[in-house]
């Protein structure tokens, strides 16, 4: 018979070991039973008790919630409590009202496979940390290469982040084509005087991308030490596309400065509309100033899954560089950020032997690295839930989704157009899957009262947590430039849920003109 | 009554929707269950076909095998059979004979947390993306910094995907104080020559660091546009440990040359022998010579878990910016990096406003956001699953599972000093929980033969299945730099686990010196 002192003793006697059992071997699956039971219980928990797309209230209030938690919870509880209270706490994109960003709600079947992932644990920065992973992550990419239409053959990549680490890579590349900078040694520059990087203001090297691409591109120059203002913007028509004549005549206006264009970044899927560029055209004159064409297709290349919308992207194969973000358009947990390079030769900048990792015996017996692929050294295998999800709906089940979100972003556009207080941007349906709009106030045309109720009524349904919707800005100055924004990457929305959406948007915006 | 027929038809009318249930909202977790049942399923049947550390074969086995798998595996089938075959064809750390890298068996309580977070999917660019998680690693940050010795409300930091990204943004922060470049603007250097970034030999910015420091400092170097030539190695001892005297003497050297030492790299735990170099005396260097001091601790940051090991880290809260990672002494699944820096003010570079993710009224309107702290936009939230393991364990029960294996890697090396056909590297017990050694073939010294006997055996070792061991060449030039390296990360192993494992490596050298 055991009494409760010697309960107690043995309880005492084991608590070390509590939360110490590995997720590995042949006893980590049944370790980790009774652990992802908790969780998937509080996962249920936390969004009945969330009950919407967001947790009403203001951000200091959700921050004193998580203060208390993480202050009292300990022990085996731990795990339980933190998981309902981060289930409470999140926006979450599977509800139709959690339409703001390129923040897809994953699949199941994509969040079991990263499960298996966490589990196992491969590092792809050598082959002895992950066998099979290294193989499974090149064939993955030899396949997505040629959905791009790419040579399978010719081409080469890495799993990244996401689209800014893969805008980071491309731009890195474009550089180092010009300026050796792997080695530190300055290559003879034609035709422009020979410069450091950030240097002299006529030689400098410079970045083309429209007015609309995203600001990592920016942020890559800035890094790289070419500076922000290398970037040269590039005017985008009313749905933010690049027009082919204006790339043309900046590039000209840029060489008659004595500037040199290393690199033309082209849009496919800019983050607010969903533009793409005109990527042939895109191609055509990087051919002709000798720039690099890096196409940032984090958002639309989404589209290659679809029969219907690949077409929206005809000339991509022609890029030398290319990303794409299967946790946009692909419904991967983050990160699943992809980068392809069309030529593997051009791949050279990041080649690194590391004694420790791929010294050169090794690479003569057979034993592949990934290492000289990569700006990380430990990396997760980010490929794994991908070739899951792949196999188990195939391209033309992602296909389907991917046209489901194009659909609901039309009717929820014409929804918007026909609707007397909101007011859709631009012309014709969404090109991908989000759109612009704004809710029009009573009363003259005012941009900045405008402005203030529209950023006002976005803050007023998420601090009540009834909707989360996006907002940004127009490219430009002064007032009347914010928009509301809605991305639709859930296929099982319904158009009357978005509607629903539109209808509370309407309703915030009719109390915010009234204070 | 259901005919077969009927069966069929009903079955086809489904399949479109075979795989795309969603993690997230309130029916997520039930569709999680059956997928994450399947997955434990196959992660234990994998781990039990493999049945030790690696998967025997040579490489081109294992990938004709998942070629295989990817050419055939279709619909709700895919997932149990690619994770079977990911767990067949792993390397694991849980297992006690993989010891080769700082490739962590993941503890299973942080993997069912992170299981949450790939379900939820929070993204850590925006509050409207994640606001518990938001609030999280924002706390988590605050608690980390303490336990590093900064002062938490002065400090700042953000999650990475490892030590090569925290370098790369402590060596950008050095960079951009001194010269403007996330702006563009070129900022005066006083006592050298203006000059652009990699230009001019003279004034070129330099970063100091040991012989022995990773490999991702020059990366760094070179993406910054600073080359690999700016990184200037400061010898070392013969355990890889940085002399202070010698730090000195080339920062002496780098002045009188009149060049710009702009950082100095500390390493708090190198990859090859857990080395950490003198952390306050590199800070009184770089405070006398007005460099920044980033401490790489992404191994030895572990110590500070553990009462015993944490002097060890003297100093480094003197650091002005500091590596840290969870995916190597943390137990956590990739990635777990944490980048913190002393003084939040000098963490300007990546300060940025994206009307559609950080709007100006926003802020104002209390709604924090993590963008400006990160080089990535889409994040996953890696804090949480670092947050559930502190408050399951506590930082003493970490700190049990650092000693652990401290004392693992202590016993390991004298068991190497022992043996008689083995040859430590170096004096003294381990200072973490990696050693070096070699194997000693019979004969006259010889140093290349030892060479390819130590590089093959270990060879031998993964493609029979019998073990993981790490391989390494010391600094240097010449032959007779191969050493074998255990990395001894899994606090569960015994030391006859680690005996035996030494005896594989003995056997595995008396056949290599055979052939």
């Amino acid at each position: 018979m055991r009494t409760d002192a010697l309960g107690a003793a043995v309880d005492e006697a084991l608590r070390p070991a509590i939360g110490t059992a590995l997720s590995g071997g042949p006893a980590g699956a049944a370790a980790l039973e009774p652990l992802v039971r908790e969780v998937l219980g509080a996962l249920a928990e936390g969004a009945a008790r969330r009950g919407g797309p967001v947790p009403p209230g203001a951000p200091d209030e959700i921050t004193a919630g998580v203060a208390e938690a993480l202050r009292t919870a300990r022990g085996p509880a731990a795990l339980g409590r933190l998981t309902e209270l981060l289930a409470h706490g999140s926006a979450d994109p599977a509800d139709p009202a959690c339409a703001a960003h390129l923040h897809c709600p994953p699949l199941a079947v994509a969040v079991a496979a990263d499960l298996a992932v966490s589990a196992l644990n491969p590092s792809q920065d050598s082959w002895d940390q992950a066998p099979a992973a290294t193989a499974l992550e090149t064939l993955l990419l030899e396949e997505l290469a040629g959905m791009l239409g790419y040579d399978p053959t010719e081409a080469a990549g890495v799993l990244t982040s996401g689209g800014t680490e893969s805008n980071l890579m491309g731009l890195m590349l474009a550089r180092d084509r010009v300026l050796g900078a792997a080695t530190g040694r300055q290559i003879e520059l034609t035709g422009v005087p020979r410069a450091g990087l950030g240097a002299g203001v006529g030689a400098r090297p410079r970045i083309l991308a429209s007015a609309a691409a995203h600001f990592s591109v920016q942020r890559a120059a800035a890094l790289l030490g070419l500076g922000e203002d290398a970037v040269i913007p590039v005017p985008v028509d009313s749905q933010l596309r690049m027009r082919a004549g204006a790339l043309a005549a900046t590039l000209e206006a840029c060489v008659e400065r004595g500037q040199l264009p290393v690199a033309i970044v082209a849009t496919a899927g800019t983050t607010d509309t969903g533009a793409i560029d005109p990527l042939r055209e895109c191609a055509e004159l990087a051919a002709e100033y000798g720039a690099w064409l890096h196409v940032d297709a984090a958002y639309g290349g989404g589209a290659l899954l679809s029969d219907r919308l690949a077409p929206l992207l005809d000339g991509v194969e022609l890029a030398d560089s290319v990303s794409l973000d299967w946790h946009k358009l692909g419904w991967q947990p983050t990160a699943a950020g992809v980068f392809l390079v069309r030529k593997s030769e051009t791949y050279a900048s990041l080649a690194r032997r590391a004694v420790y990792l791929n010294p050169a015996d090794d690479e003569e017996a057979g034993y592949p690295s990934l290492l000289g692929l990569s700006l990380r050294t430990t990396r997760r295998s980010d490929a794994f839930k991908i070739a899951v999800t792949l196999r188990t709906l195939g391209r033309e089940g992602l296909g389907r989704l991917v046209d489901a979100c194009h659909e609901l972003a039309v009717a929820g556009a014409r929804a918007v157009s026909a609707h007397p207080r909101l007011e859709l941007h631009g012309e014709g349906d969404p090109v991908l899957t989000a759109f612009l709009f704004r809710y029009v106030p009573e009363g003259p045309a005012d941009g900045a009262r405008t402005d203030r109720v529209n950023a006002s009524l976005r803050r007023r349904l998420l601090r009540e947590g009834g909707a989360v919707v996006g907002r940004t800005e127009l490219p430009g100055d002064g007032p009347g430039r914010v928009r509301l924004k809605l991305t639709l990457l859930n296929p099982h929305t319904t158009v009357a849920e978005v509607e629903r959406l539109l209808r509370a948007v309407v309703a915030a915006g009719e109390t915010e003109e009234k204070l």
